[in-house]
């Protein structure tokens, strides 16, 4: 048995999210299918992070084992093929022990989700950034931002179908990086709960606004309460960048 | 007659390029039909450059006149309307002289080309750039751009179909920047020859591999001989960033 770590890239939109489900084109079945055509075994993956429907990655990783050696980038380029004509690609292949898992060895997962702030609809981003029309307070949002980063109980952010044993999660970073018209909100911890990173995103948008101020933050947090916070902010507008193991 | 410049950012896939075609779409066709949804008159459109099917636009301009003023926040959300679903957005509009010209009154026009440099096929950035798989010298590539720099007749760069009344141009700049897989190539002149950055950049490319040497660009511009220089690098690659007046 040989176990190989794969890096991905894949578009979210026009797949249901990681995870296969029934009926529905998940990108965790298409990878499967692949490496069923490359091996001709059927071969399961864990992945680092199961991301929603409509979410991104640049650098989405699994862990799966091939009963024969292979040489790294014939793994790759013959998944590659097989994943044809799909918006998924495996960028990286690496040799990895028996006892990796891309999901427990993980010690930081980094996202970040992209704002077009402009007033026109987006043409080459639709699909690919969340579009806020109107003007928000960048200095409000760093400030409110600020005050998420630590160790904190995230119930207030937390979907309610989330699967953690605990809502209590070390924030590690939350950076908002500007240019003209765009937001990059890059964002890293160990581990996230499920929806938080949309959750504290549609959370910042409304300090943004103005409909809670940066002071209101410790409020939202000690709530443990999801009606506390803003809005679950789109898909779309998330990438799964990378992995620390 | 009231005439406005609209800024337009488009994503060149799907469309067989700027200008109308018979039974072909193009940005144009789309615009014109939406221009008369809105205004209900028939409404031409004068482009700063036609682009080629597959070239994308940040920032390419037009002139159009209308019989009564509107308001330019209006006639931005107007035509964005009637231009869905198409991925084809209007971003800025601005009221400006009869006697404005998107064409003639440009005085520099800024591309960039994007290219992915990594083994690994693209998923997220499919046909939004080119995808170079062998490993680039990038110093030779900036020995090279440097001598295009300038004054030139680019005739070598200079497609068949080319109706520029001459072949002498001022290529005021190109510049290389890079990340870590990707190089973004921008150039800027007041005006180009038909196919010619993308004939500079697959000529560059034939630098980055060996095939030809910064020292051959010279020589391939004394060519005046479109045999001479590197290969048309492909449309998905190219955006149209901006144009000054």
């Amino acid at each position: 048995m040989h176990r190989y770590k794969l890096t991905i890239e894949y578009n979210g939109r026009g797949y249901n999210g990681w995870q296969v489900q029934k009926n529905q084109p998940s990108v965790q079945q298409h990878l499967e299918e692949a490496l069923f055509r490359f091996c001709g075994a059927l071969t399961p993956t864990i992945c680092a992070g199961r991301t929603d429907a409509g979410v991104h990655a640049l650098g989405q990783v699994v862990h799966v084992d091939f009963e024969h050696a292979h040489d790294p980038y014939r793994i790759m380029q013959g998944i590659n093929f097989h994943l044809l004509p799909h918006s998924i690609a495996i960028v990286h292949v690496e040799n990895v022990k028996p006892d990796f898992s891309a999901r427990f060895d993980a010690v930081r997962r980094h996202y970040r989700y992209r704002i077009v702030n402009r007033r026109a609809r987006l043409a080459l981003d639709a699909g690919r950034a969340w579009h806020v029309p109107v003007e928000l307070n960048i200095s409000a949002m760093r400030e409110g931002a600020n005050l998420l980063v630590g160790h904190h109980d995230f119930s207030s952010f937390r979907a309610s179908e989330c699967q953690a044993k605990s809502p209590v999660k070390t924030l590690e970073n939350l950076d908002i990086k500007t240019t003209e018209t765009e937001l990059n909100i890059d964002v890293s911890a160990r581990s996230f709960l499920h929806h938080q990173v949309r959750n504290m995103v549609g959370t910042l948008v409304y300090v943004g606004h103005g409909k809670l101020t940066p002071q209101d933050i410790p409020l939202v947090l000690e709530a443990k309460n999801r009606a506390a916070a803003g809005p679950t902010a789109p898909a779309e507008g998330l990438y799964f960048m990378r992995v620390e193991y």
